[in-house]
């Protein structure tokens, strides 16, 4: 498969020249690298330019290094530049160059507020960070598609899953990776860090680990906890679903779904479609689909397969069960199903290829015999982007200060991203918002919050404006 | 003892009158508030107040109420309005809706930089937020004058400290407050927490319980930690040391000093008075002075000064001691000695009265008896704060990635900050510079990371350029 150039390796180049910008540019482009930016009406000049890879970003610097009259005065790699100093920082939301902000900020002025804290701990939702802080948890176990790196390998990920949170969800996010991977500690952890936040989002923690640590903790803390990896997945996919469903006019319950890879997304990808009306779903792993009375490989999550789903005990292979399915979702690896396994899908099949970076089918192979394509990619329609979800469903959830996200939470997020698409602009491209689309993070937080307050999930409000005002 | 209005207790009024702003304001007077600002051409006018407490906000509140022609349209309490949703937010540092800025921060351009930090750890000092960032944890047991109030009432300081390390020294903080009082829990928990901190700030721990978490944590982390509350306070009170005997021209060795409070403060400023060269040193607590042999009240702490303290092993009273001495030290609580005690001392005596807010002896008591004479308060001349320290600490510390902060460092720290006096200013009203004097964390950082450097506590430098220069 060939790969096009991108943002994630792109260069920063400084040129001095006798030759023209366009002339550069030019060279560039023959040399196949995507100028995205260029500066100066005169030597030197300054190029943006996206590659393949990083040998391709050395090769497009070589060649301008090797072009006549030109010299080269400085290439930056922009990711490894971007990361210098890490990507989040702390902003004092008071200046204590202010008169009187010392005395305010802190000591004096603070201890009262530390007072009527220790009076009503339930001020401190108002009075501290609490009130939007998410704290995003990993152990570093299984960072993307990385695997077990560590702690602080696993950091630039959980930095800029902090970033989508404020950016997209104007929630507050803190990374803490954790020098442990034993279950146990990190749910201690966890529990003793849970008075500085108002939520935790667990990120990039190994499966079948993920499920207990997610299932404890949700146990034992009176805060939100949210597995994205599982849940924001599962809700994200669901909304998607929902809307293939209107254009193919297929109905939940009759729908044959093939789920493959049975990690954390795979399995909650399968709990909210059961949830949420599909009868007939067949997951599987490497081994091949997963049966009740399956012996080989088989874990907590596997057995949760095999006793929920798969009614039929199908046991054939992965191509044969793609005969007469209606969605396949693939949260697994790329190349895992063929042109030819979609076109022995039922009428009108509806592919959603998770796998990242590269899916399990590229578009291109699984166009025109699919009717409905997304992935996880941004460079094709239909993106399934956790991003749609998880800023949304903290703010939501934080706002009305909710014990937990519940599965009506859940499947409420999936139905505002939904129908956040106009019914006269859904179509088979357009399934799925982007997520730069105005207001996805408002309209989940609004859908999560109503659910929280029916269940009886969200607490009272707290009337932040009687805590200072005198009239 | 009169408390004079201040802004901690400041009040924003909004007020419509038919009387003139002039005449509002001294109402305001009349009613002993002090009128900081006044926004208003005709009315409505803004005012704010600085008052003596919540029944004197009441009061300048009520006093315009009942004014005639005159209606409060609102007031607020500042310091409570200054808390609601915390004092700190998350920033992020790059753009997440700039073009490509999502494949840089995010998938998929973030997994290189964690391939390579995977590849060679020591790279997250330079690529993820571990470079600048400090945690400040507590477990909420000692915190200011409140004592055991909690992790959630402790995060308004902890918040307020993230922000003086910020607004201060340019280094990031993040306020942790646990839920446990388990000393191992809490070393535990700090341990866990290393890969996303480059130094750990423990804050508002009693002691003794503190000593042994530091202790441990600096033996068992590889990563600056440092107990603020001891060895912030040593430090500075240090400087102040080494200014007051520039103007009295006493010597370290010939001095007999008294320290009231043997907390965690108390037994740091000793300790380095100790390194530092003075012989003479007599602590107190409130049963009295700490000799070898006694046995009352003793811990931890109080063993190690009648192990190292009191060589002539006094056993009077502290009014007793204070008999021909040249310093007193408190760190204790308000109107420990009079100014009785301060004519018994040695010629220019030199007095830091710590206690916070209200110090040991008011300065109007022990001057003119006092050569010398330093508070912890900012409306009296010679402010001995911690933040004159603890920011340029960590700021030298993280800049050469040291493995801790030694005797060495703390010492130079107090060097650089009594020298930022240069010797034309230096006066018994000037013996410490204010927080607010520019440069201070800059001098500090510079002193500390040469001592670091020089006795090997600094790693490599690493060079960040070489991370993303092609060329």
């Amino acid at each position: 498969m060939k790969i096009n150039p991108s943002p994630s390796f792109s260069i920063d180049l400084r040129v001095e020249s006798s030759l023209s910008r366009q002339d550069l540019e030019n060279i560039i482009a023959t040399a196949e690298g995507v100028c995205v930016a260029s500066q100066g009406i005169e030597s030197p000049y300054g190029f943006t330019v996206n590659c393949r890879d990083s040998e391709h970003q050395q090769q497009i610097f070589q060649t301008l290094e090797n072009t006549e009259n030109t010299t080269v005065i400085s290439a930056d790699e922009i990711t490894f530049r971007s990361h210098i100093g890490g990507k989040i920082e702390t902003f004092n939301r008071l200046d204590l160059h202010a008169p009187g902000a010392m005395s305010i900020a802190y000591t004096p002025g603070v201890a009262r507020v530390c007072s009527a804290i220790h009076e009503d701990v339930t001020r401190a939702d108002a009075l501290t960070i609490k009130k939007n802080m998410v704290a995003v948890v990993s152990d570093g176990t299984a960072v993307l598609g990385l695997g077990d790196i560590g702690p602080e390998a696993a950091m630039p990920v959980m930095e800029g899953k902090a970033m989508l949170f404020k950016g997209f969800g104007g929630v507050d996010a803190f990374p803490i990776c954790l020098a442990t991977k034993d279950p146990e500690e990190i749910i201690k952890t966890v529990k003793l860090l849970a008075p500085t936040f108002g939520g935790i989002n667990l990120e990039d923690i190994s499966a079948p680990r993920c499920f207990e640590i997610e299932e404890r903790l949700k146990a034992e803390l009176d805060i939100p906890v949210f597995h994205d990896d599982q849940h924001g997945t599962a809700v994200v996919s669901l909304a998607a679903l929902f809307n293939a469903l209107k254009i193919t006019g297929k109905k939940m319950e009759e729908l044959k779904v093939i789920v493959n890879g049975v990690g954390s997304a795979g399995v909650a990808c399968s709990k909210i479609m059961l949830e949420a009306g599909v009868k007939n779903l067949i997951g599987f792993d490497r081994t091949g689909a997963i049966y009740k009375g399956r012996t080989e490989k088989m874990n907590f999550a596997k057995e949760w397969f095999a006793e929920h789903t798969n009614p039929e005990g199908f046991t054939g292979s992965l191509s044969e069960a793609m005969h007469g399915a209606d969605l396949f979702l693939g949260v697994s690896a790329p190349g895992c199903i063929t042109a030819e396994d979609v076109k022995n899908m039922a009428k009108d099949p509806i592919i959603f290829a998770m796998a990242n970076p590269i899916p399990e089918i590229m578009p291109e192979e699984a166009l025109p015999q699919a009717r409905i394509m997304a992935t996880g990619r941004s460079d094709y329609p239909n993106q399934i982007n956790n991003v749609l979800c998880f800023p949304g469903i903290f703010k939501g959830a934080l706002r009305c200060r909710a014990k937990s996200i519940s599965e009506g939470m859940k499947v409420a997020a999936a139905h505002a991203i939904a129908d956040l698409i106009p019914a006269d602009k859904l179509c088979e491209e357009y399934i799925i918002p982007s997520v730069f689309d105005e207001g996805v993070a408002d309209a989940v937080a609004d859908a999560v919050e109503k659910v929280a307050r029916e269940e009886g999930l969200a607490r009272p409000r707290i009337d932040e404006t009687a805590l200072y005002k005198i009239k």
